[in-house]
């Protein structure tokens, strides 16, 4: 018995650096989520954003080109220092990854074991996908644009080796927020974060920003491959066909004060954030102890229509013992946290209420 | 504002003891549970031992007599030597609340807020009830047996004082192994627990096992009281009448590991509890990382027919990063644990599997 247990809280990360960065869920391919204490601030550093990996890391050099093929009347090669001579955009936007906080689903669907923190803000600095579409000249019957990273390897069930590859709808590519990064927070994107160019898809789930982008490929007909339809789908099991997972559902995570966590009587300000990818946080709501109904927390001003939004509640903690508290964000259309996620084969899309034990003493 | 977290895992207790004993819910009535590394041991230290009140802590003297009264020939007034003077028996029980897990629901219903600490195991002395029922002649039309606490107040929802009271249908009334009992662990039991006789019901949920008992009635007719039918029923809101709720369902929890361990790669020692009413617990199986089908662990020899059987699993925990493991107990009648419980107004009986995560480095 080799025990010796310690907390995760307490270790990790860079030797030295007496705090933990990230929280390792596999080493090869690496896949790493945030503590939740790091969502604490607006943009999450790069040392501290969730890393998704599908396959081994490409070690792509800086000066790779990016290859626009396809449905195309110009076939174009285009290098870092001629994507930026185009003309680069930054934004704020959230990304979070399909399978975030599916380990809260019940019972455990395979995939990778998120917690609640495959979740992070950067500003992406980048030139708008469009921009190279219109270069390029599309054929007038492209219907979607196909996004292939130099990442490449063998799924479990899949008998050839393929690369990580996401399509978008053609109005989904050509949305002026709809980028080509070639920057994380001002700097060069890190390796483990799709260096040197990633697409950024602002609402949609990670999934789609694919990572070490490779090709771009006008297509005619809707793409098939493993990572469109046989995964990022939401497979409910029920004998419907499964549906493809898009945009972000809205959802909220409790920063402050942590689970687990005991705390003084009196007033104690909770502070989170709330995002979704069908449109701005409208309203965030605080439930003590499942008491109906649950109270407003005041919103803060939002940093960027892409990202999430900073709230806060002040909470009488009068009555001594343990409290379950609870955040409900409500989005522009209306949609609202569920108490309890919807399962899927898969694990996607759980945006239920997270639930956060403090003790008042 | 008023911060200054701790971490509840590391504080609380008595002053000076360094490690918390009970973790408190709610100070008045006292509710708190067992610390999770607490259920190691066999038998659960009175300090350590969960605390279920409904009501303020009754000061009941260690002199007072226990009335037996109803549908009997001959009333009795029993103090604790007239108790003990009539043969007393030892077994070993374990009791668990049947909010247990409550906080595992969603929605969160209303009741006390309760982990996975509810359950404890100790050794309780006392004379069968059957003994007692037996000098006061039970009249040929009894039914059920009510146990009155010497603790009263009023439930939120109630317009009078109430004793807490439950009853008993005949033939667990009869049961050898239905104790009034007089001492836990081999001492007198302590005032938290129910001093000086309290009410132990194997194999039942806690809210059975009747505290401050202070009066026995032989009854014609079945109890109607709040604590029978207004609570410790399983409502389902489904339209269905209320069931009560009374044995304790097939259960295991993970003692060792705990939920965010870090621990090192290696064989490892994954350790726990497995208990059920129903009968002795047969099987327990263990899940990583959701993969089908879980390892069965192996079965510590049993150390009562009431009590909970501890249980180990060797597991090679090879791979880096974070995993899951889940606990299923099946017991001798087939019951095993299920992946989700089933939601109910008040929140009792939710036996579903824990998931412990668990960053492997």
């Amino acid at each position: 018995m080799r025990g010796n247990p310690r907390k995760a809280k307490d270790s990790g990360g860079p030797p030295g650096a007496g705090k933990e960065r990230v929280r390792i869920l596999s080493a090869e391919p690496l896949n790493a989520e945030t503590p939740l204490e790091a969502l604490a601030e607006d943009l999450t550093p790069e040392s501290s954003f969730f890393v998704r990996s599908h396959f081994r890391r490409p070690d792509v050099p800086r000066k790779q080109v990016l290859e626009v093929v396809g449905a195309v009347q110009q076939a174009l090669r285009l290098d870092i220092a001629d994507l930026q001579a185009m003309g680069t955009r930054t934004l704020t936007a959230t990304l979070e990854c399909a399978g975030n906080g599916r380990t809260g689903l019940q019972p455990l669907p395979a995939g990778e074991r998120w917690g609640l923190g495959a979740v992070g803000t950067a500003r992406w600095t980048g030139v708008p996908l469009r921009a190279v579409l219109e270069s390029a000249r599309l054929r007038p019957h492209v219907v979607e644009i196909l996004a292939i990273g130099a990442d490449r390897g063998r799924p479990p069930d899949v008998a050839d080796e393929i690369p990580f590859a996401r399509s978008l709808p053609l109005a989904k590519a050509r949305d002026p927020d709809t980028l080509l990064a070639v920057q994380m927070n001002g700097r060069p994107i890190p390796p483990e974060h799709g260096a040197p160019i990633r697409l950024i898809v602002p609402g949609w789930y990670g999934m789609a920003s694919v990572k070490w982008l490779e090709r771009i490929e006008a297509r005619a007909e809707p793409f098939r491959g493993y990572y469109q339809l046989d995964r990022y789908v939401y497979d409910h099991a029920d004998g419907n066909s499964p549906t493809p997972v898009r945009t972000i559902r809205v959802r909220s995570v409790i920063v402050f004060p942590r689970d687990g966590d005991a705390v003084r009587q009196g007033q104690l300000i909770v502070t989170g954030k709330a995002w979704s990818g069908e449109g701005v946080v409208v309203r965030v709501q605080i439930g003590v102890d499942g008491a109906e109904p649950p109270r407003d927390a005041t919103l803060l001003p939002p940093i960027s229509p892409h990202a999430w939004r900073a709230w806060e509640f002040a909470w009488d903690a009068t009555n001594l013992g343990r409290h379950i508290l609870r955040s409900y964000a409500t989005d522009a259309k209306g949609n609202r946290q569920p108490e309890v996620g919807r399962w899927n084969r898969y694990g996607y899309g759980n945006n239920a209420a997270q639930a956060v034990a403090v003790t008042v003493q």
